[in-house]
C-alpha cells in the first residue's frame, strides 16, 4: 500500500515536509459516546452540566480528538508495510476546546529523522501532528515518535 | 463527589503523593474494535498479520490504553466538582505493548502543584500517570497536566 502521499519506507520521510492528512468531523453523539465509555467528565458527557461549566458548553475528550486524529494519520501518512508502531510523543496539547459539528485538519511535518544505532532495519522519525478547527485555531499539537522500516535491498 | 483518596479540590492533591487508581482489563474484542474506528494498523486490528508482525501478536493501540487509563482517573483521581480539564501530556510513552487477557493497574503521583499566577480560582497539578501490567511491565507512562478548582471560600 502506498498512501497519497507516496510515504512507503523511512526514506520517503523528508525532513521540513508537511504532508496534509485530511480532515473529520465529529459530532455531539460521538462525543458524548466516547466520553462516556473514557473520559465521563461532565464538559464531554452532559449537554446541560457542560452548558454551567468552564467551556459553556459541551466539548470532546483529549483523548477522542486524539483517536480521531491518529485516523488520520494512518490513512494518510504512515505505512502498512513500513509502520512498527510509536514510543509515544511528546508536549501533546489541546490548545482550544473541540466543540460538536468541528470539522479538523490534520497536518504532519517531519522534524527529525534518523536511522536507528541499534537495529539497522529502521528509522526512527520524529512528527509534528497538528489539527487545526475551520476557524484556524490549533485544537491538538504533539511531537510523535515513529520507528519505521528502510526500504528493503532489493539484491537481499 | 468525593472520590476514594478523598481528593476533592487543588489543595487535596498532595505533592509527592501517588494515588492508586485502580486496574483495568483488556481484551482482544476491545482492542480490535477501538483499533478499527481508530487505528486501523495490522498489528492492532488483523491478529494473522499480527501474528507475523513486529510484535508477533496483536497489541492494543496506545491510544486505546491511554483511554482506558483516563477512564480510572475520571473515576479515582479527577474529581466532577473540580476538575476544569488538562492542557495536555509532557513525553507519554508506551514502553511495552498491551495484549489481549491483560490488566493493568493504574497509578497517579503528584509531581508538581501550583496555584495559577493569572486565574486565582485554579491550580496546576502535574501528575506522573503509569499503567503497570500483572507482570510488573510499565505499559504506559506520562506527565499529565491538570487545572483544578481550589476549595471554595466558605465565606465568600
Amino acid at each position: 500500500m502506498v498512501n497519497d502521499h507516496g510515504l512507503s519506507y523511512f526514506e520517503d520521510y523528508l525532513l521540513g515536509t508537511t504532508y496534509e492528512c485530511g480532515s473529520v468531523s465529529i459530532d455531539q453523539a460521538s462525543i458524548v459516546a466516547f466520553a462516556k465509555e473514557f473520559d465521563p467528565q461532565p464538559f464531554h458527557v452532559d449537554p446541560a452540566a457542560a452548558a454551567a461549566g468552564p467551556y459553556g458548553g459541551l466539548i470532546a475528550s483529549g483523548w477522542h480528538t486524539a483517536a480521531l486524529v491518529m485516523r488520520l494519520l494512518v490513512e494518510n501518512y504512515l505505512a502498512a508495510e513500513s509502520s512498527l508502531g510509536s514510543a509515544g510523543l511528546d508536549e501533546l496539547r489541546w490548545p482550544h476546546p473541540v466543540r460538536p459539528g468541528d470539522t479538523l485538519r490534520v497536518r504532519a511535518t517531519v522534524v527529525e529523522s534518523r536511522r536507528s544505532m541499534s537495529k539497522p532495519d529502521r528509522g526512527i522519525v520524529k512528527t509534528m501532528v497538528e489539527a487545526v478547527n475551520t476557524d484556524g485555531a490549533t485544537v491538538m499539537r504533539a511531537t510523535a515518535i515513529n520507528f519505521i522500516l528502510v526500504r528493503p535491498d532489493p539484491g537481499a
